[in-house]
Parts: C-alpha cells; structure tokens; sequence
C-alpha cells in the first residue's frame, strides 16, 4: 500500500480539502469527493460503505454516487461481507481495484534507461533496464530510444488488459515539470531538451499525462513510499552517481522549493581551496564524493582528470573497483575511505539544514555502503550539531539502480487518487 | 488576513481533510467542518451561508450549525446583506469576527523581551519590547522576568474584553516542542530548560495552551504571512544576531525536520582552514557572519575573540558600529564587505538545497542591508546553480527585531483556524 504524499496529512495540520480562495465549483467538489474516498479506502483497507459514510462525514446518499462511479472508473471493487464494526450492519466491503489501471514510471541516466510498472495496488507488472549510453548520445537520438521503451511498455500492458494512467519520466537534472522540459541535465549533456514534446512527437499517444521530474526527488519518493525508509516522513537520499543526486522528504512531502530544483548538493561548496569542478567553480562536493572522484583515488592508472573529463563506463569501473575491494587493494579501500569522510562532511550541512531521521544511500554508495557508512557517520556525528546527528543515520538502499522509477509510478498513482476523474469510466 | 499555514493548499495537492488512517468520529468530522468554515471565511473575505455552502460542499442544514457554533465563540459574525453572486438570494454576510480573541506571542532574546499581540482578526493589540539581559541572567530569572511580561500582556488583554486564545514564546535555540523546553540555546546558555512548566509554576495560567518554538522559524512565517515576502511560498529568513538564525518556509509550509530543527545555520561548516567556533568545530558560517564576526572586524580595539568569548550588549555595539559607518570608517566598510561576502557564500549552499525566491534577512543583516545585499547577492550568483541563485534575491526585513514574536501569533491564530472548538463558547 503507497504512503500518502504530497497530499498526506502531518501530526500539525489538517488541511481542509475544498477551501481555496478560488471558489470551488460543484465538478471541483465532486472530484474531490472522489480523491477523499478513494483515497480513504486505499489507506484504511477494506471497508463498508458505512463506514466510509461515518469516516469522512459525507453522507450516505453521496457515498453511494461516488463509490459507483468509483467502480465506474474500474478504481474500486466490493468483496465478501465483512463486519462493519460500531456502526451499520455488515455488508459488502469495498477495496481497491485498480487491477486494471496501469502506472509507468521510466528513467533515463548516464548509461541505461529503466522501465518500472505497477497496476493501482502496487501489483509489479515490468521491471527491466536497458542498457544505453546516454551519455555518449545526442538528445534527439536519447529521447528516440526512450520513446521506444515507452511503445514497448505500453503493448506490454495492453496486452494485459491495463490502461494506462500516466508515465513519468526520471532524468538526473533540472527539470521545469510545468513543461516537462529538461532545463540541464549536466551529465547527459542536455540543456533545455523538451522531453514531452519529444516523446510526443515520436508517437507517444497523447492521451497519457506525461510528467518529468528529477531522478532523486523520485527516488527518494520510492524510499518514503516502499523502500528502506518506508513511512520515515524526513529524509534524504543520497545516489552517488557521475554526479551526487539528492532528494528530501520533508514531513512526508517532497521538498521541491520555487522551481522544483531543491536539493541541488553536487555544486554546494564544501572546500573553498579543492579541487576545480567541471561546472567551473571550486571545491564542489562532487569533486569529493562523485564516481570520478572515487575512480581518480581508487584507480589513479585510469587518470580520470579532476575537472571537465567525465567517467566513461561508469558501471564498467565500479564494477573494476569492487572486484579490487575485494582482492583487499588498498588502494580502493584508501579511496573509500576518503569518500567516506566527504560524504560525511557534506551530510552534516544536509543533516543541520534538513534535520532528517535517515539518510538513504542509493547508487554507488549503495554499492560500497559497509566501507562508507562507518566511517560517514563518524564524521557526521562529528561535524553536525549534537542534537541533530545523533539521531539522523545513515541507511543503504536497497532498490539498486531502480528507485527512481518507482518513485516515476508513485508519482503517477498519486496523480489517480488525487484526481479519479483522470481515468475513464470503462465500458467492459 | 493571514495566509495559510502549514495546512495552506499547495498548488500540486488537495489534500481530504477528514481522510485518516485512523477512523475519524463524529465530534472529529465536526472540528475540522468547523475549521473548513472558518478557514473559508477568513480566506474568502465576506460571504453568504449559501456561497459558503457551495464552496466546500457542505450541505446548507449543516452550514447553518457550523456558522451558529461558529457565531456562538465569537468568531464568526454578520454583516449588511451582500449579492451573493451567481448562487441564492441576497442575504447577510459573513465574516471573521475575532475581535473578542487574543493572541500573544512572546520572543526572549538574547538582550530583550518582546510581546507582540492581535486579535483574531489582525488588529495589533500589544507590540512592545523590554530591554532584559537575559544572555547575563540565569534561565530561572530570564523566565521570572518571561511570566511577569506575560502577567501584564494578559491583563492589559482582559481589560480590553479579549480572552486570550494561546500564547507562543519564541526562543533562539532548539526547541522540543512537545514539551515546550528548549534543548539548547547556545547563546542564552540555556540547556534543557522547561519554558512551558516553568511559565506554568510562575503563575502563568495553565487554562490558555503556551508553545514554545525557535525564533528564526517563527520570523520565517511572519514574513510568510504579512512580512515584505508575503505570500511568497518558498522563503528562506535568516537573522544575523549574536548567533546567526534561519527559518525556512517551502511550498508555503515551516521546514521543521523530524525534530523540529531544521534550518540549523549557524554551524554548517563553510571554510575548513577557518577560525575555531565557540562550538568546537571549526569554520562554522557563525564565526563568519555573526555578530561577533562583525564587531572584530569592524572595531579590533575592542578585541572581540575568535572563539567563546560573547558579545557583550550587542545592541550597544551595533550601535557603535552604525554610527562609525555613517562617519565614513573604512574598517567598519570592509567589515561590511567581509560579512557581505560570507553571507553569499552560505546562503548559495541555502540556495542550492532549498531553492528559495527570495531570503529575507533580519537582525543586524536588516540593518546593514544597503551594504550587506549588493556583496551577498554577487557571491551568491558566483556560487549558487546559475538558474537556482539567477532567480533568488535578497530583501531585508520590516519588522526589525519584532519578526519572531509576529510569527509566534501566527502560530496561535493557525491554531484557532484549525480548531475553533479551543474557543469557549461565549456567554455574553
């Protein structure tokens, strides 16, 4: 069952549904009616119509309206009866459906593209990475191999009887999300490539929303809503990449900030006499704990430069590096070492700023987590402020490569129980 | 009128405000229908019953209750007949009443005590601001002085025929706001002090709710709510006291973290060859931009140290500094230019991680504006992600040294907003 998110409730607040200083309009009402039930019946498990009449203090007459056309949409089912508790005799119980309601998350990085799907309760219907160097590929020639997977995916599901209800796609950038436009994507060298209008033009149906959004803010959705941090309503996940990812929970919501763009810690200044990066400025932190970095110190006979050079074969080398951990290379483990240390002074500014309960580490450092992790959480606990440190820890992923686009399917099943009316009433 | 918080809509959600994974009861769906009510008044303006009605979907039978009880606590009332717009007859209107409840906010800093209070609907009540030395001053005596000023908020409140709805005490520090107690204020020197219980033995009256919560963040939603960035979603304030401050608003809500730190400034670590901290570690932003950074730089002949020695009536010393600026002294300028220049180095890490429109800055930054921004803003824009810092600037605040005990009414008015029941029903 998916956390609730953005829209989730927290312990301070409880945010009336249908004000606004915009009147609502009696379809606005409605639809949102639909949300509160549906999403009430997700979250709770089965449950009467009764009981869903006492639970959200809409009326029966109403909750009767909404489930059937709830049922309509293929969103909701009723099953054998059930006891309905203090109120109400029992009856039929209502679940989600769903079964026949399709969400595609996709991602797209340095070297691969993943597919993920799941029908509305979570069911996993695909699940594969195709490797492509991204990297090496113009845009154009990107967004033809990913419009590709999409076809594929989207037959696949077809065949299955699944509808889709939204795809979202991950890139490790900066994304305008109104235009679901790539603003920059330094690693994939992409610079206000508009992915939608892409994939649009390369024969995606239009009839699908189609969202981008960034790969860690997604990733750390997945982490919230299914993954080692499942339910810790503050945290940040770490993907150690070509460049350093990060996305933050923040009371169970993503923080996104005025653009979208929150979380940007690759360029945070974390040693004003280091290193030059390739984005120009000094001392960044992805100088200290990218994969570049990691390949300079544990392999310096590859000669990775420090500045504008990127990593070729990112999987290729870590693979090498952790092959020469395990000969005991103690040079790798020198390199690890110094990663480590980096990666702890850079979360205590994160640890200070955000105050999370966990930090999540996905991609290499995921991969390297047993070296890292000690000797991060030292220099976290000696770096940040007492109080904060002392209760924030550091996890390993453990969804490997695919977070982000798990966190591309939540984004889409969320979109449905926000907004029941996006699917249609079927006719079967 | 205020904005919304933390429970305000968020353009990407819409949140059901009665959906829960604990079954709601009927005394529950009627709190948060009175708070939808109220809410929708406060943040409509004058409507009808009717329009209210068909805003939030509440039947009329029930609007006429809820708008009663409502009538009943004073915080509803009605005015002359309106046009009720495209839906029912002409008819009264409502509007927030409030005029007969209080909110107090209260700020202990380092060398004063504020008291700030309005009514429900707005109306400045209180706003005064007594010189105490509470850095000097053993946190039983600062606490003393804390329920005296409160005593006198009080009855001055009573005379005036307004009961009082909360209190809210600002404090420079982190806070536990469950209990109310203040884990540590490094520069009140407090450690696990129970503001709340202590409040309470000193006579304060345990009928009215008293929280205690940490100054920056409340300065953060006073700008939020009536400050120069009103209404701006995604703000980051930030307070240049002895200490340095910082509050985060994002998507319109506080950033509290798990524990309700979040925002910890003062002791990120922004130069690693830097001056030792009164913290023990070194380099922190503190030993950069605050105040005792300022007062060593701009006047050395009074020999402020590096490390744990306080500064001594900062007011005082601001002053001095002031006065010494307008004479023309080209150290205190270059002190100026220094302070101005660490400041935009650390708030391009701010700016990076939470991707504010703007940072509002307070205290003694407020003061120093004109000098401080130009130099902030250029570092900021040398070091920021060029589209995070292009599209995020600086302003200096309004509301002097008054900003937390604004905002600690805020918290006291949201409260009322969210649960109208913690009004007793009037009998006069």
């Amino acid at each position: 069952m998916h956390q609730s998110w953005p829209g989730g409730r927290t312990s301070e607040s409880s945010s009336p549904h249908r004000s606004s200083r915009i009147p609502a309009d009696q379809a606005t009402v409605r639809r949102s009616n639909l949300s509160l039930v549906l999403r009430h019946v997700s979250e709770r498990g089965p449950c009467s119509r009764s009981a869903v009449a006492v639970e959200t203090g809409l009326n029966k007459t109403t909750i009767t309206s909404l489930v059937g056309e709830l049922q309509a949409r293929g969103l909701l089912k009723e099953i054998g009866p059930q006891h309905a508790g203090s109120v109400g005799r029992p009856g039929l119980a209502l679940v989600l459906d769903g079964s026949k309601v399709g969400a595609l998350g996709l991602e797209v990085n340095v070297d691969y593209i993943a597919a993920f799907a799941t029908d509305l309760a979570g069911r996993v219907l695909i699940d594969r990475r195709i490797g492509f160097d991204a990297m090496g590929s113009a845009p154009e020639r990107s967004l033809a191999k990913l419009a590709q997977v999409i076809e594929k995916a989207v037959a696949d599901l077809d065949r299955s009887g699944v509808a889709l209800a939204g795809i979202t796609v991950a890139v490790p950038g900066l994304i305008d999300t109104a235009t679901g436009t790539v603003v920059v994507a330094p690693n994939l060298n992409w610079h206000g490539v508009p992915v939608v209008d892409s994939l649009l033009s390369a024969g995606v149906s239009p009839s699908v929303p189609i969202t981008v959004d960034n790969d860690a803010n997604l990733a750390a959705l997945a982490e919230y809503s299914s993954g080692v941090a499942m339910g810790t309503p503050d945290l940040v996940y770490l993907t150690g990449e070509v460049g350093v990812g990060c996305g933050v929970i923040s009371s169970g919501r993503p923080l996104r900030g005025a653009d979208g763009f929150a979380g940007e810690v690759g360029h945070i200044m974390v040693d004003a006499i280091g290193e030059r990066c390739g984005c120009g400025r000094t001392g960044c932190w992805e100088t200290k704990v990218g994969l570049a970095a990691l390949v300079r110190m544990a392999t310096p006979d590859h000669a990775y430069g420090t500045d504008q050079q990127p990593v070729r074969d990112p999987e290729e080398r870590l693979a090498e590096i952790e092959q020469r951990r395990a000969e005991g290379d103690p040079r790798v483990e020198a390199a690890v070492t110094e990663v480590g240390r980096w990666l702890g002074r850079g979360a205590a500014i994160l640890a200070n700023l955000f105050n999370p309960r966990v930090i999540v580490l996905g991609g290499f450092f995921a991969r390297l987590a047993d070296g890292l992790i000690p000797i991060a959480q030292a220099e976290l606990e000696r770096l940040g402020m007492t109080v904060i440190a002392g209760r924030c820890a550091f996890t390993a992923s453990t969804f490997g490569f695919g977070a982000a686009s798990r966190g591309a399917v939540d984004v889409v099943i969320e979109r449905v129980l926000s907004d029941p009316t996006s699917i249609a009433i079927r006719n079967d």
